[in-house]
């Protein structure tokens, strides 16, 4: 399968410029798709299907060149799952709960051919030092970090100074493992 | 020390972005230093050393409220220092040495004042996949990797598809480890 296009499901500007970084061929196409999920499966497991459902909800036919690639990121920390924050207030509650701990990120990815669909998930350790009040409420006044799981960016301001270390793939935190999904792309190409 | 202003002695557009994203007052100001170093040292002192004499060639006088930031970002592997590649021959040698394996990289950084000095050097390590002679090729002539040190760009399409895994500060691959540079620039401010 070569001249292949993918079709990148997904509304987050960070996943859009790292399939961008790929240089293949690519467009984006977005739909609603409901994000619950079972509490009880692990975080690998939860990240791994919400990318799997979206792909499942995907409402047109995919083409014999195409390739859909659905994602979902989850932040997990003390045994549960962080997700996008509703307002300031969860925002700083979710940020206050990490700082000064390491997290995990994952992000399940799934990638559906007219044919076939693989789908993986791959995880990041996070280590952050603490901010004080005052920084993480600058933070938020000024960064409004509400589309993000778990309410930060590693790659704007809170990555810049909150960020100690990480351990894995640093894309994957910013939404999408890409050496992995370039990857997984090109085995699918070599079909 | 407040309102104090950075003095970034760096050509490198990725550290001029880096201490952007921290949105404090900074100013670039370049001028050439001979880059050589002992070979016996151990990276990480031959990183911090290279940052130190930067600091030490500012041809002018640092003033009271301005801290001066110098760098030297190395990638060490098998024992060596890949510096810049002098041409794609070189390019092509030191990629196709990091493929496959862990090499760690290295950047010393120095700040300054008009009263004191401190230095440091942070490590990361950068794990990366095989790639196949034509896209180490592809990666060459499209991203003419000659100003980087080990010849590549953890933010640009070889850090995509090639780096599989870091462990430490990402940015510090880039050429700054950001965070703790903040950390120090903060401590300096309270002075």
């Amino acid at each position: 399968m070569t001249d292949i296009k993918i079709i990148l499901a997904s509304k987050s500007p960070r996943r859009q410029e790292l399939i961008k970084g790929l240089a293949l061929p690519f467009e984006v196409f977005t739909y609603e798709v409901d994000e619950s999920f079972d509490a009880r499966d692990t975080p690998a497991m939860i990240a791994e299907k919400l990318a799997i459902k979206k792909a499942a909800h995907y409402p047109k036919q995919i083409a014999e060149k195409e390739i859909l690639l659905t994602a979902d990121t989850i932040v997990w920390i003390n045994g549960k799952v962080l997700n996008k924050p509703a307002n300031e207030a969860e925002s700083f509650e979710m940020l206050s709960s990490i700082c000064g701990q390491t997290h995990e990120v994952f992000t399940g990815v799934c990638l559906k051919t007219h044919a076939a669909q693989f789908s993986f998930s791959e995880r990041t350790k996070v280590t952050c030092k603490n901010l004080r009040e005052e920084e993480i409420w600058y933070y938020i006044k000024n960064h409004q970090p509400f589309d993000k799981a778990g309410s930060y960016g590693i790659q704007d301001w809170f990555g810049y100074t909150a960020v100690e270390k990480i351990e894995g793939c640093f894309y994957n935190v910013m939404g999408l493992p890409i050496s992995r999904v370039n990857e997984e792309i090109q085995k699918i190409k070599k079909k």
